[in-house]
């Protein structure tokens, strides 16, 4: 199995290094042939590592970065005054190849500013978007695009049904069934944009498009790439999060309210557990930027190791498949 | 108590009259001073009405309408070709005064360009916007638009607003807390007409506007009315019914799963299903349309008999609360 080199931005996210050196050294353990540069302040960085047991030293190195981003930063000015930061020198790492990737909880703006002015985007391309899997009843949907561009148009949208079919089968989806989300199924329905993203892709080869898909639709799986603005895409993804929380907090207070709740609770406990894990936004929580030279991560801002893990992971499998390879080769043929 | 005259448009919604006479004749035992008018094809209502025991004739009365507006129809067929549907002669009993408030389960799109057309808007409102209770952790928020507007400006936004927050306190809440819905909370942050909506709300008096909040907050009840175009209003409301959909399914597959399941699956049914009752969409169903001159509640056109009175019984309130009129001495204050 060949070498993947993983930068990690150490400094970003609501817990910073403490969450996330230990959740890299748990990485390393998962995947034997896997490699992460720790980027951030060497001391901090350093003294955490020293805490942990067992560390593969050959494969964890540390780059040092004095700057931090700020979670609550204006991209503008991360990109402009603050060269020496941790997830500056990440993308630079992939940049200059000695990374595959990068991986980051920092702030979502400042990193998709940075990436887009590193690492450029792919040729076609107008805007990256950003991308995650979503559980359904029948499994996941790929949802795009989760914010990085508020506002759309018809062509953008076209741009993201392409990249998220690319990166759904490059995630092992035959054939991805790919929608453009509405408030309706009608051709009348929805706004101009959409009316004309739709008429895009009805002309598009090699695209297997199924039409509009409604909010009730994608939760029932019928999709597997579901494609919007990354207005609409943001509030969905964090109104689900909400109602998932809001929705656990129910069912623990229904089985602490009595005794024989109580019992029951402690009966259903696993199981409850186990649906928690199933729904939560850590285990799905690595977004990915499409359309980039290169491969960047995001992961949720207040993500624990957990998240974190899962973000590398979907790092190792991007740099497996040779995500921006593919999509530019897919890319030549699909676009306009 | 002084009377209220609903006209139920009893042809609409997917199950149509079977599910909407006894629904009504359930609501008259419910409220003692309701008079309902059941609008649509008087053979087929009085053969409904026939079957059920106990009704009060005195209370419901029948009046015939020929056609009925299907639900895939376009509005401005509806508008313009049927001029004898019952959702129109609904409409035209509250025109003229025969009836406090419409209800109808029908198509959404040709139940509001009807109401617009038959009913006008109140001075000042460009728009009606549909609104309706969602489920939060600390009670419920009234969240609009739900897909009357998929473009609005800002000041449309501003003007849904001012409509939410004088119907949450016609529904009994003293000063509601106004948010806009947006991607983030930062003042940089969203797409030009939130961002100019904001200004607009900021310079509001007499309006408890708190800014921007985010989709999980909605879900844990940080505002009692949350703004948003009626595109991302209605991606939320039907991406949460399907997501709380999918968790039910999972938790009662959870507890089928094997023998000690299934004992847990026992006990806890009843749990469950109160759960089920508090998040399911017919519960918080009648949605109202905002801004005319009369009172139309939507009922869910998939809600069964349970989300039809729920849609009456919000009429009953707003028809006690003359909440048109209450709108409209608001609006002279607050509009722009």
């Amino acid at each position: 199995m060949s070498v993947s080199v993983i930068a990690i931005d150490a400094m970003g996210g609501d817990f910073g290094p403490r969450c996330i050196v230990p959740a890299s050294i748990a990485c390393l353990a998962e995947f034997p042939s896997l490699h992460l540069v720790l980027v951030g302040q060497a001391p901090v960085l350093e003294e955490l590592i020293a805490r942990e047991s067992g560390v593969d030293r050959r494969r964890l190195s540390v780059e040092h970065a004095a700057e931090v981003v700020a979670m609550d930063e204006r991209p503008s000015q991360a990109l402009r005054s603050k060269p020496d930061s941790s997830m500056r020198v990440a993308l630079d790492l992939v940049r200059a190849g000695r990374a595959h990737a990068c991986v980051s909880a920092g702030n979502t703006g400042a990193l998709m500013a940075l990436s887009r002015y590193v690492l450029k985007t792919l040729p076609g391309i107008d805007r990256p978007a950003m991308v995650t899997a979503i559980p359904t009843a029948r499994g996941h949907c790929h949802l795009l695009d989760l914010g990085a561009n508020v506002d759309c148009s018809a062509e953008h949208l076209y741009q993201f049904a392409v990249m998220g079919s690319v990166a759904a089968e490059a995630l092992g989806l035959r054939s991805p069934r790919v929608a453009l989300l509405n408030v309706g199924t009608e051709d009348i329905k929805g706004n101009q944009q959409v009316k004309l993203a739709a008429s895009l892709l009805q002309q598009a080869n090699g695209l297997n498009y199924i039409g509009y898909i409604e909010g009730d639709a994608l939760y029932r799986g019928e999709a597997d790439v579901v494609v919007c603005d990354g207005f609409v895409g943001n509030i969905l993804l964090k109104s689900s999060e909400g109602l998932v929380a809001m929705i656990a907090a129910r069912i623990e207070s229904l089985f602490t309210e009595n005794l024989g709740s109580r019992l029951v609770g402690a009966l259903a406990l696993p199981l409850l557990s186990r649906l928690k894990g199933d729904l939560a936004p850590s285990r799905h929580n690595g977004a990915s930027f499409l359309g980039l030279q290169g491969i960047v991560v995001k992961s949720h801002g207040s993500a624990g190791a957990d998240g974190f893990q899962s973000a590398i992971r979907r790092a190792v499998i991007e740099v497996r498949e040779n995500l921006p390879q593919r999509l530019h080769g897919r890319l030549e043929d699909l676009l306009l």
